[in-house]
């Protein structure tokens, strides 16, 4: 996205971003692209510039080939867009009052005048309470995150070496992470706390049947809880797991641990500058990602925002959200104005074994205050009569009142484009009588005549209108 | 799409349906879900019951096993429905007054009362003026035109014999079968008449493009007419063409020529009863699909209806549509009320030598009533450090003057998918700021952060706010 509304910037003069991810590194970028005069720094803790976080399971299993190629604008693409970024630099205060940061570059402090600070922060991997997990605050020998470039190459290191793995977390990423293992012949097991695979994006009915869908290849505990790591000559030997249900324990053959149960914000520097912090963790910033502090902006993994439907804070974790939050603060910290005035669809998606999965919206968990309706649709991207088929399969819930979409889940066939077609009906506060007077697309070998989108839509406002009459 | 809004239909008691294919069937379905108790009667010229007109370039090339395949709803289900369906049923004539058909079944008159009747008698093949495509009103041993089972039953009887076909006509039906007879083994010329393949559907740029993917496996000659058929010991033995351009004239060695030239509405009845026929030879309807004849609706291919963005009247010739307008008929006819208030999207799709192509809107050659920009953007479906993206090209056409979608059109990677999302953006009257604000689905092997539909905004939105500036 380019080219936002410039105006002049004449009295700042220096954006200070902290933090060179996804977030940091797009508001460098359109900060740039909206004043070609201003200076901008970005100083980030780690040595590497803007990569692909999403990336590091693949460069695991090896699908893509090494990690620099992780990096999606090096450090020749910032010099030329006459940005000054510092790695191995850490923010260590800011003075809101003198306007400075005071920087740790490769062992020396440094400290530099701003106008405007974006933070980035991020995120750390929360690490649940598991005993051994830890010995003098460092992971013990066998246990990993994966978060950064060094996570994963540690992570690489040691699978050509191991035979069974433990995943916490069946998320995203646990699902990520069990494919890319599973792909180096290793033994999978991933451990879930709740009752069903990817409960912060699906449904438990969705979750169970995606869930069907890959207990071939690896082993899914839900409702079981990690407990203790079982060390034995100073390895990694078990991990104790108890069924949160029964009670009951078992142990689980483990050369390997992988914690993979979500992150929480990076936020002291922000909170020891007086940001304010909301419910979530986040930082909070409002629809231009302005903190609470004049002139200092937070964007990506460190930030809360409003959900799109419900209005309620959320905590920032998708990669596609820090880059739209990176340009708005990016560009408005550069003099432009940008607003994201009605919080996040958070239209996400991931493929695992094979299976493309995708959802927009919170799910049923997080819709209490609604009185809804669901349909299910189980179908063929294909007409029947035409051979090679692939299914897909979709939930969508609507809102009885306005029957407009407040989530709409899918995996299978084109998954995550099907989901844009719904997201894009929920970014016009379109309701379902309207979207089923779309036309979709419709050609023998492409798709049916009517598209599940379409067909799903048809049997929810059945649903809806037969309890209206009621 | 079933259940709408039911009003209790107590003084009409038959729906005479004339004509089974795609908006036929599709009324009486959607009439019988309406009404229960309503008689619903179908007079079908030929001898099959609702099937898919647009499989048979695949059952042609064996990719659907049988032509019975592609029969969507057979005798029994329209029995199990409580709908008379009569095959080789030509209905003659309506007198309006007395309200009833006059029809020719198996060689015998009968006559039906009929309180609302539906029109869905579709369209027939436009024959090109060629010299010695016909004798006595037959058409020449070895031409074929592809519009009914029995239309493809003849070709593909004679495909094994034969080696060199030259189609006329370069649209979704003459590369659907350009590829179909290519897999049969067969030299493959097209040719037609405009400047560049697919005309109606793409603009000249895209449609060049598409071409340039295709031409190492057939040949194909642009700006060129069919003039006459060359005949040796009454064979088909070349056809003689002729360069628009430059007046060369030339031949192409044939053993087969099948016309795909488009369509003409098949309109006599409806003409002879009376109903108001439109600038483009359809049968003028509005909203409810009623002609201008009270109690006669007409749908499908018979019929022109407006475009959605010009509001100008287009033929109906997308299955799609015809679907829709049947639903709409059948609802009406029935005592519902459905209402297609704004004219049809005409979101289109096709797939030919492996490549996926679509579009939503009228292309640039009916839009110059507006001031627009344009953009174009090819690009991968995955992040660039992802292996195994596939291309995809997209154009779009913007409307000056309120940043709104004219025209979408796109080849390569889930181009149809794609389309689908800016046609809902254009249901919902979205401009491209609005788009913009969309998060689309992003995860490294699904797809890259920014997806090609929003960065193709994004460029088009740079070129209009500079315009603006200007």
């Amino acid at each position: 996205m380019r080219n936002p509304e410039v105006r002049v910037l004449t009295d700042e003069k220096n954006i200070v971003i902290i933090g060179c991810g996804a977030s940091g590194g797009s508001a460098s970028q359109f900060a740039r692209k909206t004043n070609r005069k201003i200076n901008i720094i970005i100083f980030e803790k780690d040595k590497y510039p803007q990569y692909s976080k999403c990336g590091l399971p693949y460069a695991i299993s090896g699908e893509i080939p090494d990690f620099p190629d992780l990096i999606e604008f090096d450090e020749e693409w910032f010099e030329k867009q006459k940005i000054d970024l510092n790695l191995n630099s850490f923010v260590e205060t800011i003075d809101k009052e003198k306007k400075i940061v005071y920087v740790k570059k490769d062992g020396q402090e440094i400290k530099k005048d701003y106008d405007k600070i974006i933070i980035c922060t991020g995120a750390t991997p929360f690490i649940p309470p598991i005993k051994n997990i830890k010995n003098d605050n460092k992971f013990a020998s066998g246990v990993f995150v994966l978060r950064t470039i060094d996570d994963a190459e540690k992570i690489k290191e040691n699978i050509s070496k191991q035979k069974n793995v433990v995943i916490v977390g069946a998320g995203f990423i646990g699902l990520e992470m069990a494919e890319s293992l599973y792909k180096k012949n290793m033994n999978v097991t991933i451990v879930e706390s709740m009752q069903e695979i990817l409960p912060a994006v699906f449904d438990l009915d969705i979750g169970s049947k995606i869930r069907e869908k890959i207990e071939d290849k690896i082993t899914i505990l839900t409702n079981h809880l990690a407990e203790e790591i079982i060390v034995n000559n100073q390895k990694i030997s078990h991990i104790q797991i108890k069924n949160k249900k029964t009670g009951s324990v078992g142990k689980i053959k483990a050369d390997m641990l992988i914690i993979a149960t979500g992150c929480r914000q990076n936020i002291q520097l922000a909170k020891n500058t007086g940001c304010l912090i909301g419910d979530t963790g986040g930082i909070v910033v409002n629809e231009r990602c302005e903190t609470s502090v004049k002139n200092i902006y937070a964007v990506g993994d460190c930030t809360e925002y409003k959900d799109y439907i419900t209005k309620k804070p959320i905590d920032v974790g998708l990669g596609s959200i820090a880059v739209r939050q990176g340009i708005c603060a990016g560009v408005n910290a550069a003099g432009g104005e940008y607003i994201l005035e009605d919080g996040f669809l958070q239209t996400c998606t991931s493929k695992f074994f094979g299976i493309e999965v995708a959802a927009v919206g919170l799910n049923k968990s997080f819709l209490d205050d609604y009185d809804f309706e669901t349909a299910k649709y189980k179908g063929s991207s294909l007409p029947e009569y035409f051979p090679g088929g692939k299914e897909i399969n979709m939930k969508i819930i609507v809102n009885m009142k306005d029957k407009k979409f407040l989530s709409a889940q899918a995996f299978g066939d084109k998954a995550a484009q099907r989901i844009n077609t719904i997201a894009t009906a929920i970014l016009s506060d379109m309701n379902i009588d309207r979207f089923l007077k779309l036309e979709t697309a419709y050609a023998p070998p492409v798709a049916p005549t009517l598209d599940c989108e379409t067909l799903i839509c048809d049997i929810v406002k059945m649903k809806i209108d037969r309890k209206n009459k009621e």
